[in-house]
């Protein structure tokens, strides 16, 4: 009830501070006798790793899985599959100065008032260190569900953004640029207004756009498990979010119904694609797009009123290795839990 | 696992096809001995209530809850409340003619795919009528939490929408106009506007902001059960929901960390308040608020084309009694789901 | 996570208190496109139902089950099936008398200490009545997995027991007697040994065996959820249930290994059967069988020391219609709550 | 749905085959603020441990666990607990010549049967290895409910049994001899009857019983939850156990009513217990106790037929270090998760 598990059919459970010796987790319900491609596991671990390039945080973190159990034979045989994942790279003294104040934004107050103790150490349980722990099941999920295609790109920056419809959008230039943005101009844009934003110690938000391709008609649950619902929690889960939109979002609810409605072809496809490929909470074979947000990274290189454990506001000078920008290195973590999820429904829909 | 029970304390299971005999619900582990106001469950359901103005749906449904358990000289037992409501309203023969047809941007047609079967009058499960049993529900499970304050309200139709932050709006207005939306001024505007589209045979959609106030400090939990992702995926689950949003939302993700960071006064509460009351998922004391997107109703009095069971097209003239604009209705909708959350997870952080 | 719900894929919430309004349940997760056979489920509930035979409580109960949804031209549609039962006979000034009294070994009192307050008519939510939504419930699961057969009987009433394996019984003699004995000349001792014990106003326990055939290979999840430890499960929550044993059992406690371990045949069947068709927690397709311990009835029908709320004990004289045995009626209740886990466990090793 | 995790509040998931990298598991839901004593996991890990004694397997097995996270300056902090075990002592070679074949009354035919694929070197996932993290689960459990006491004892081994009620036995007897019977003539049979055993490469079964002391009133869910149908699947889950049975158990199936309810002292208490401590579900406060029947281990060091995976018969010479009895090494197995059930409800019950 602690909200460490998710998922239904395949379930993850992920443990781990970011300054303890590990982190890790379980991923159970995994059909046996997938062979496991261990490179492309590598693969989203390097795209979620900090340290990747100029635009983000230069701390290192080795992010070496290892898997202890589940896999024999380089297949899965239904069995848990245990990983963890070594935090070589704590350096507690960095985080002695907000042991006694907490950071504006930031979980620290709320730990504290909840649990009445809180490993402070960098955020500890609430740092998007947790995140890498999914990027591990993601990926296998992804090997799970191998003909549906998930990507995942940054839409916007700030106030820069793609002004097209992602059919429009060439995915092969994704990971071209550091942004991880399709459209190569705006990439440039949204690369050097994050490293203005950088320089100045500042931090920015930024959008995440998620196309889901080749997903099998019937995906969903018609009530309280609707399939996008179970998108939203699974994205509102990631540190950072605000927001979710499918489909036509929040512009769908300034239409009119004559003008939203996706009339059908006689194959069942529809012509328009407002509804996000999902009617009723299920999949109906179209595109499955979303949108997701997220806010500033609270961190900032600049001076900030902290509380401390006194109830009094000191001033402390930020400082470390912070992303600028969050939404570059999400684009792994939105595209590891949106599989987690459509491999979740796919099993359960059997 | 079909995803008819939401929850996790009080955990409500519903039932019921808009055409059947009844629906309803069971509401279980609503903790004992408290003193229920069947008042206050029948104003919801009014508030819900098809028929209840000349902006609404004109079919009259009598939606009266008959509880048949766990209440016990007016007070809670802490067994499992059963409830149901029956369709006095079935008019089946209204819905002969789409028996063999798809309507656009319904689920009849992955319902189809899904179960090979379908109960095709009126929609059957994928009806909003189900929402009738969260209502009941959400009544109960505010006299959980008395305390709390939530209130939704209308915050656009189409692209007419409130421009001022809720601490300006006054909040006793909002049922004093067929909208529920507590500026009055724009209350009229959107009357005039849905009236328009229903002489249309149109429909359009729009917004509900939901305010929670009063929440306690450390409700919600670290990682993938956030308050706000539990209260995401309820809204989400509601039909038509295109979107959610808390706090800064979509708006957040434009701007600076420095800007968007909210600074504490030294009690603890904040400055400002782009968090929306909750910080790494758990609940900081400041008030929550979250805004919903909600799509065109799909069903037209026009002619629309429709799909048939043999792969034709087929053109057909909508009929019968329909919203034209759903968001006054789902007020009480949304004001429900938030109450199950917010009751649920004050139970769970016992 | 009050308990009121069971299942993994095929979730049975049941409702309801002796003498309240109704009991029913929902039945979620049951396949579509299933023909339901309402013959089968009235048949299961008259083998369950009250004042059945001379043996038996001459208490009478309709038990007239309505389905509200879930159901559509006779076949399921996927939806929860819903329904209920209206308590026709209820009699609350029969329990007027218990209103300040705990009665030995009745769950009076834990009642009145966990939650503060009970519906002392009839002991309310922990009546045997409840378990008539098992019944139900169980008759569908039964039609879900058609191919298994799924068997109870009487194996032992106080010290007269069945003593022979149950491969050398015929079981087409089970309801051929009062008891449901499939031995004729032990079921006539059991009979009159029960007649005796009521004259008394007295109560005896007895044994249910229960053996399930033609179960599929691969039932049953290795670690927790072990096959025998889901229906061990079951079987304990049945009210009155004091053990579970399946294979050998006990008995297998005493033996040597060289002795209990069930040999191949070639084909994979085992030339003995002491593993009870299940190994590691999944079956193995030979015949399960287990059998449950049920306790005496508390009710009695002579005078006893009651529990007063203010302390003192008091006596008092049992009155009323109660079953001088339980085991003959719970026959089809273990039969159901087999169905229900065989059903469950059959869809989730899809 | 695999069924690696266990509990509602309080959860454990474990991972890990015997012969694999490592076994652990995550506890998730733990309160904060508990002050781990680590001597004491450490202590249970000891009397679980294989090689400790004259008459368990001589095969060592470190059990080492290492703590991940969860635990900060030796207190539990509210986030997920993951430990690991890593096998330090795998021989793999050991297994080779079980590689292609089924071993009698062992999981490896139903694993091949349900997953197509199996770790066979040395029962892979069905090993008792597993209950390793069991029992540091447990361990911790008990220090959530530092005043409840709970107790196990080998109470048979073969026909070798206690024949008082725990009563009237000295708890504190228990760990001085090496079979954890607490009356010490019929522990030196027990030891001396299972020396014979393993002399003649033979297994022989017993049981265990349980006793849980200063359990507070009102733990447990009335229906499906029911306090001691946890416990029994808790067991049940445990390898090689075949029964269940609390209170009465299946003697108080041969009694009258008269003879087996409990009467009430003026406080509550009952003068008997055939109740075993829980009324309806719900513990009464009075002693919970029962006692879990364990067939003789299937592994024999002696000739015995094989299947092989070409449907043929193969008569194989049993090697290796067994456990003649499992019983002394499975009282801390018994204790673990008796604990995680009275822990877990403990919370569910605030």
């Amino acid at each position: 009830m602690s909200g460490n598990t998710f998922g239904k059919i395949i379930k993850l459970t992920t443990f781990g501070e970011s300054h303890g010796e590990a982190i890790g987790g379980i991923l159970d319900g995994c059909p046996a006798g997938i062979e496991i491609n261990f490179d492309a596991i590598r693969n989203e671990m390097q795209r979620r790793k900090p340290g990747q390039s100029a635009i983000t945080t230069q701390r290192k973190e080795e992010d070496e899985v290892q898997f202890l159990s589940g896999i024999f034979d380089g297949k899965t045989t239904g069995t848990p599959i245990g990983f963890l994942i070594p935090n070589t790279n704590q350096k507690s003294q960095d985080y002695s100065h907000i042991k006694d104040v907490f950071r504006p934004s930031h979980a620290d107050y709320v730990y504290e008032q909840k649990y009445g103790i809180r490993d402070y150490r960098g955020g500890g349980r609430s740092s998007a260190r947790e995140t890498a722990s999914r990027v591990v099941a993601g990926a296998i999920a992804k090997q799970i569900i191998p003909t549906v295609k998930i990507t995942a790109f940054v839409s916007s920056v700030g106030n820069i953004f793609i002004d097209k419809p992602y059919q429009e959008l060439d995915f092969s230039k994704i990971e071209t640029n550091l942004v991880r943005c399709p459209d190569e101009a705006i990439a440039m844009k949204m690369e050097n207004y994050i490293k203005t934003i950088k320089k100045q110690g500042d931090t920015v938000g930024g959008t995440i756009t998620c196309v889901i391709q080749n997903v099998p008609i019937g995906l969903g649950e018609p009530v309280f498990d609707k399939l996008h619902a179970a998108l939203g929690k699974a994205m509102l889960s990631i540190n950072a979010v605000k927001g979710f939109e499918y489909g036509s979002g929040f512009c769908g609810a300034k239409m009119k119904g004559s003008a939203h409605n996706d009339l059908y072809n006689e194959d069942g496809t529809t012509k328009t694609n407002f509804s996000g490929g999902i009617q009723g909470g299920i999949s109906n074979g179209m595109d499955i797009y979303f949108r997701v947000a997220f806010k500033p990274v609270a961190t900032l290189l600049q001076k900030q009123d902290f509380l401390t454990k006194n109830e009094t506001i000191t001033t402390i000078q930020g400082k470390g290795r912070h992303d600028a920008c969050v939404v570059p290195r999400a684009v792994p973590i939105v595209e590891a839990m949106a599989a987690l999820v459509i491999a979740d429904y796919f099993l359960l829909n059997k």
